[in-house]
């Protein structure tokens, strides 16, 4: 009984197999600092369960396809703020930013088509791709220049006939980097010369620091046409179970194939979109908190690490997350060290190896994403027993 | 800019194109009795809503990948009234019985791979297959002989090199048919003697009628390796919206194959399977009642049905539809003209043109599904409604 090749040469979520090492420390008893897994710590805005719990509806029937008509509108309302106007039909509501990437590659791509990631990428870019048949190629991005993307020659040679669609997450998953409207716009212009789509996954828009200028894909003219944007409520309203995400896009012709996927899962939770109504509802100071608590928690880890000897890891200005190369031989190895034989006073943290973030075989080994989602002082406690921890650790570079 | 062909070649869902129109008829005044959905109006249980309303947690996070383990638990006891013995890790929640399915063809099938399914079936079979590339080889069955499988050789014959499984719904949508012990031994035999797996949709196991016995996959001795049920609580528990499934199987290292695609998408959504597993907590007075009264409603329709000139149909015993022949040129174009051109008193119903349902060609035109899902005196209207509409369609046989 053997099963498809697909499936096979899909890779194991490479943050989520350490798990049961964490589940075996914390048995063990040992406190876990998880800043391995990109679920932040962050109250879901009341007004969600406020709504959920109202709904008094004898049945709870299937909604729309394409999402209930009132969360379409408190999106497109929401984009109208960022200078950027869609239509009805421009946007479809998926269950998560995940479903909403899986549907656009399986409407532009069929087997054996290519699509081309700037890496490290999120990894289940990757997963998502293998799934469906899809080959990653990736271009390769470096800590020491804060993974912006390279000359435009670099990214042309990665191009081939059967490449389909650019996909980038800006602001990036794993990296932290958001990249400059210079950038944007060069990834325009390539995608006109070389006739293919952009597929951005913007679901991390508001967190961006340092007063930064953000530009979305959306903001760019002439690319209408080729512009997918995948969105989701997770990060935006620290509500990650909710499952609501988004495909939006000008291309309404597309849309109308990615209907059809709607159609064949029939639609999302209807409870999860009455909720994430209420949270576009939210006000400017709620994402000014948000960023304002972010930021504070970036400066620390980004402080914490750099602090450490042996780590290099460059500021990231965006995401919640950050990329550092350890003095280590294999990440991997040493956050199952850090669940399996260290702790600081019975404390301990895990953290995302990020060789599985990267297509190119070998790059990434002695490098880990740190996601900053816990308060200030866990996450100074946390940079304490990493510091210690890579002062006893054996296994050293 | 083109799409993929998989894409291209997703039919659009012949159920919900033609919404347009029964949305028209409504703006012009008109009642529409909906019998082209498998939407129930059998009030949700309510300690769904309960339990959910009582989700206190302060941050609405991601979920296991696999499911909430309240729920795999509360699955596996459900399971074991029926017989049927499965452990945690061979049950896996799922975005709907949609996502399972999506789910199993991409473990099991690669791009040009093949699925022999009995016809009529469920559209979005079809669909699902072609998103992701499967070939859907169809066998025939007939109203005449309530839907029940031809022979061995005859569902031999549809086996190539490429088919990977035996696709079946049982209870069958849109046939109402519930397939005996011995048509499930003979699909079990002939899976072995071409090794293949069964794909067994089981999302109405409750809704079977007349006393009769109801024999699941998942009962079958020699075949636990090869069987996958797809199951959901939408139609169980009339709880369609909050789109909680699950795969199921005892071939462990496919299940182990499936959580990576879980892992690909993170969890579904954390708020339904907190009140979904409280639906598995009704009493069996529930499904005593609800069974009951579709019992009743199949007998309203059934006679309706027969009442009228020129229909021909089984009695089913299944699900809540059935597949009626009309005696019309085009089931579709009816459909139109019901919702067009034809009222009674101000009212009218909508039916499921069949021809989608078949992957034969040419196939299907006459006849149209009916979903028995509203209450008896809407029921004995909309048969008295299609009795009058056949006396005076235009375009008749």
């Amino acid at each position: 009984m053997n099963f498809s090749k697909r499936i096979i040469a899909m890779q194991e979520s490479p943050i989520r197999k350490l798990v049961p090492f964490a589940e075996n420390a914390k048995r063990q008893g040992k406190k876990v600092y998880h800043l391995n897994i990109g679920q932040p710590d962050i109250e879901t805005p009341e007004n969600f369960m406020d709504a959920v719990r109202k709904f008094d509806e004898k049945v709870l029937k299937y909604s729309l396809s394409q999402g209930i008509p009132e969360l379409i509108d408190a999106i497109s309302t929401y984009y109208k703020k960022y200078d950027m106007d869609f239509d009805k039909d421009e946007i479809l509501i998926t269950n998560g930013g995940s479903e909403a990437l899986l549907f656009v590659l399986i409407a532009l791509c069929d087997d054996g088509d290519e699509i081309v990631v700037p890496e490290p990428f999120y990894t289940n870019y990757n997963g998502f791709s293998a799934a469906v048949g899809v080959n990653v190629i990736p271009i390769t991005t470096n800590a020491s220049e804060g993974f912006h993307l390279p000359s435009r020659d670099v990214i042309e040679k990665a191009i081939t006939p059967r490449t389909r669609a650019i996909l980038l997450s800006n602001p990036g998953n794993p990296t932290g980097v958001v990249y400059t409207k210079e950038e944007v716009n060069l990834i325009a212009e390539i995608s006109k010369a070389n006739n293919l789509f952009i597929i951005s996954d913007e679901v991390y828009r508001e967190f961006v620091y340092d007063g930064l200028e953000y530009t979305s894909f959306g903001n760019i003219p002439g690319v209408e046409d080729r512009v997918v944007i995948v969105d989701s409520v997770s990060k935006r309203f620290s509500a990650c179970g909710a499952r609501i995400g988004a495909v939006i896009s000008k291309n309404k012709e597309l849309m109308k194939q990615i209907l059809k996927l709607c159609q064949g899962r029939l639609c999302c939770p209807t409870l999860d979109q009455v909720g994430a109504v209420e949270l576009y509802n939210v006000t400017e100071d709620y994402f000014n908190a948000v960023l304002e608590e972010y930021e504070k928690r970036r400066n620390i880890v980004h402080a914490g690490l750099t602090a450490i000897p042996g780590v290099i890891c460059e500021k990231p200005t965006g995401a919640f997350y950050v990329i550092a190369k350890l003095p280590v031989v294999d990440a991997e190895e040493f956050v199952i060290w850090l669940l399996k034989d260290f702790d600081l006073n019975g404390e301990t943290v895990m953290l995302a190896p990020a060789e599985g973030f990267y297509g190119t075989p070998g790059l990434g080994k002695d490098e880990a994403r740190i996601a900053y989602i816990l308060n200030e002082d866990d996450l100074r406690k946390s940079m304490e027993i990493l510091k210690v921890a890579l002062e006893k650790y054996p296994n050293k570079k």
